[in-house]
């Protein structure tokens, strides 16, 4: 479940529920995003009737835009998720004749053997869903993403009431979100956020730059409630905030009064302490608004003192030292910078543990299931559970491509299924070829030096002196002297390696692998004696019938 | 002073305060260890008289093996910190003609114009000191890396009493530790951990695995009081912790009572409740002890279920990914893993907030330099300075290479003297090579493609097919379909280039130069709309006088 996508499967239907993307781990060079490997699924096509989305962030919708191609299926989702598809849908250029259909809380939808109740969450994003699944052996509860905010900024608190009537009547299966199962403490109300970010924009001495994530829609709409209590003016520099934006208005899940929102001339001729800059970038992303201003390349907005940059978000694991070194451009172009460790800038979209457990206690499942986070989360969610009684034989921690098997009284992992690594490549999908990231890799650690050998085609003659080409391993000016010696290792091996005289092809073979070997180990320990590195060495054979003069070569080893 | 290391120099006299070594960052690629660069002090050899080493941590000590060859100057250090140095120096293969000077806390040290009293600070390892030193114009307090613990497990709390005592006299100027300049709160005292361990170790079912940092004798301590306490035994399974173990003992930091260090065959005897094993780890390094443990590649310590594994650590910013792979590769193998996130089984060696203004507060300097830590540190650190009423114009935030003159009554940035990043691999020091770096990351994000062309050297005309070669962008299956169209695209390319039949050189090199030009140009477009990558294109042209036949060649681009 990594990257959010499951399957239910009753007689002849299966229900796909949410359908994300992943970012790459670092030991993958060169790749762009995950998706699910949907490959068992798509083996039974027939069977699948519909996908269900519980919210819009990109780990749930990212992947629409490549599976909907295999399953010309409805896509269920509440209105402003449903926005959101839509856009990832064209920005992912799929024609839209994708059959996305509305659904309201409440209203029940049935594809075959489910029918399904969703109902409303708190989370990061408007409109996030928990579902209710009616099933022929018993109801199961999956909690989407969630955590129990008393008074969101938007819509209603967490729908617990028709949880604990279900909890009454007894539910079989409950899955529940498990991102923040590490923490003892109950997740702050977004509320409090907004009142930290009231004192800073208030008590700041000039401008105001605040970043937060796109589809933190609550966040926007408490930055926009401040500006208009304060007389602000606020100033969005960022696409994707743009779009959420629009998204939001367009569904009545933000509110802006007019005047609020100023344009790049009006923003230009305020006074200081109105301004408001909202932007992107809370994940240091290279290309983002934040790191374009903190690298003095951004066209609009360039630094000043008594700017006041606000860093209203976490870092995603992995990207720590990219945030940091933002804060720290920010911090050298003279900013102010308030991030999360010195301010309440932030709450998480996830329950602690104490919201897990009152979840837990409120529908009763005979059987539960952590979804959502990484293996050590889901293991901390199991032991939150057996700590509320359950029996251990009730608890599955599942992971990707397990099949568990559930009935009315028992439930097993019957099968897992091998799942590829699928990446986006551009616009198309492909099997990540482990082998090929494991030469990236070796390449980029210690390069690469390419040899072309002309020599004899009925013995090992060199007709030419070695050509040596390098990459990434020795610059050009330690070159000169180093390639004479790199020439003499060479032609040393080619002469101790094996001759033939018989033409045939086998012995040729055997004698171009030889040659080959030869090339590669006494080369490699000499590199390695000299340089410390081990690159990659690839010689290149081409056999000639007879000797030939030739030009002299500029350095071909500067190369290009 | 990001790999603490700083040069104080009055009149003919330099002094060395630490040297320390780096970790490369993100964007450095097959990037060892990263040491200051000492060119500026080379220049003023004559004058460095003497280096003084606050504690034995490598990011203050790492750099000695390697700059000791330019500044043969006496390196005065307290007893156990000059233990480390004298192993690091082994290890960094030294011969041991360096002058390693021993002093204690109290007596005074002369070099030139600088009297230098160690003052005991409490750190994470023994030993670890601040200086006070008198100079011509004044004194100047340097902190070192410290905390405030009343009560540490080992040695006493920081000498405050000659601080303040200095602070009433008057002291010019103070340098101090920045690192957690974020953290309002006051650091935890060790003991604290000792409190945690004691009930995770006493109630766990099975055996315990603790990993902690090497150096971090304290910490060891208290396992080893624990274990003594419960009747346990300690089996060490780390290089690194068995050698700071002999050189807390050799110098009396560590006391470990008879019987409690186990040796292996002692260790399987034992009853499962009965054993700690202590590793190293903490970063999830691959090579370390726990990082082979969580993958089923220990020797001696495969996971059984009951075992706790205690990280009592937290992870060096860069590391948390490494660090939460381990943990849940520790959580699938069946152990229950005990981490900072879940219970208090770390604090921090550097003092938050209330501890550095306490220092500033004691010591009451003129002048104040924030040091250690990242750049957001000594700003946040300036602005606490600055909260105590100190004048911003007597707060210096300073960067590696700045050169601060500062005299009795004013101080001010001179010169700023450029530093290269010098690099430790294998033995040797190096520059790094930026544009070097940039092709390593860019060969392990799409590869490369090497072209070798055999043209006729008066005319551009093809004598054998192009041999292609590639490295992290085909993978084999795609091959064989890829390289005829790619030999295609290259003879057509070469076809398209300019011609010459004069022979001079200079036509003959721009000849060469357009050809390459037009080679990289439409393969790198072709390989784009195939691959959506943009793979280094590296061709290699060789001039031949006439044609010649030529053997069939087995798939050169399946490579080796």
């Amino acid at each position: 479940m990594g990257m959010n996508m499951m399957a239910l499967e009753y007689a002849d239907d299966i229900i796909i529920i949410d359908a994300g993307f992943m970012f790459p781990r670092e030991e993958m060079p060169g790749i762009g995003m995950l998706i699910p490997d949907v490959d068992y699924l798509r083996q039974k096509r027939a069977n699948v009737k519909g996908i269900v989305i519980t919210h819009g962030h990109q780990d749930h919708i990212g992947a629409l835009p490549y599976i909907l191609s295999d399953f010309n299926v409805p896509v269920y989702a509440t209105k402003f998720t449903k926005e959101l598809i839509t856009n990832a849908l064209k920005r992912g250029g799929v024609k839209n004749k994708t059959n996305l259909r509305r659904v309201n809380p409440g209203t029940r939808i049935t594809i075959g053997n489910f029918s399904i109740d969703f109902f409303r969450v708190c989370h990061s994003i408007p409109d996030a869903m928990g579902l209710i699944i009616r099933t022929p052996i018993g109801i199961i509860v999956h909690s989407g993403d969630f955590k129990m905010d008393q008074n969101p900024v938007i819509g209603k608190p967490a729908d617990l009431g028709s949880l604990a009537r279900l909890g009454a009547k007894g539910t079989l299966l409950l899955l529940s979100d498990s991102t923040y199962a590490e923490l003892p403490e109950h997740t702050p109300s977004e509320q409090v956020v907004g009142d930290t970010l009231e004192r800073i924009i208030v008590e700041a001495p000039g401008r105001i730059i605040i970043t937060t994530f796109s589809s933190l829609v609550s966040r926007i709409q408490q930055v926009i409630n401040i500006a208009a209590n304060h007389n602000h003016r606020v100033f969005i520099t960022s696409r994707s905030i743009e779009s959420t934006v629009k998204a939001a208005l367009k569904t009545g899940y933000l509110n802006i009064p007019d005047g609020i929102l100023c344009h790049l001339d009006e923003f230009k001729k305020l006074p200081h302490k109105q301004i408001i800059v909202l932007t992107s970038g809370t994940q240091g992303e290279p290309t983002s608004a934040l790191v374009r201003i903190a690298n003095r390349e951004h066209k609009q907005i360039k630094i000043i003192p008594d700017d006041t940059v606000v860093i209203s978000a976490t870092p995603i694991p992995g990207n720590e030292r990219l945030v940091s070194s933002t804060i720290d451009r920010l911090f050298r172009q003279g900013a102010n910078v308030i991030y999360s460790k010195l301010a309440q800038v932030h709450v998480h979209g996830h329950g602690g543990q104490e919201e897990l457990k009152l979840l837990l206690n409120l529908v009763q499942p005979k059987f539960f299931i952590p979804v959502h986070g990484e293996y050590r989360h889901l293991k901390l969610h199991a032991k939150l559970a057996h700590s509320l009684n359950m029996p251990k034989s009730n608890i599955f921690v599942i992971e990707d491509g397990d099949i568990l098997e559930l009935g009315p009284e028992e439930g097993k992992v019957i099968d897992k299924i091998h799942m590829a690594e699928i990446c986006i490549n551009g616009s198309k999908t492909e099997k990540i070829d482990v082998s090929m990231l494991r030469e990236r890799k070796s390449l980029s650690r210690d390069g690469i030096v390419m040899v072309t050998l002309i020599v004899d085609a009925t013995e090992n003659r060199l007709l030419e002196k070695p050509v040596i080409v390098n990459r990434g391993l020795i610059s050009s000016e330690e070159n000169r002297s180093l390639m004479e010696e790199i020439q003499n290792i060479v032609t040393a091996a080619v002469n101790s390696s094996k001759k033939t005289v018989s033409g045939d092809k086998r012995a040729l073979q055997s004698r171009r692998r030889n040659l080959e070997g030869k090339v590669k180990d006494s080369l490699g320990r000499f590199l390695y004696k000299k340089t410390h590195r081990r690159p990659v060495i690839v010689p290149v054979i081409i056999e000639m019938k007879k000797p030939l003069s030739r030009k002299p070569l500029s350095d071909k080893s500067k190369g290009v």
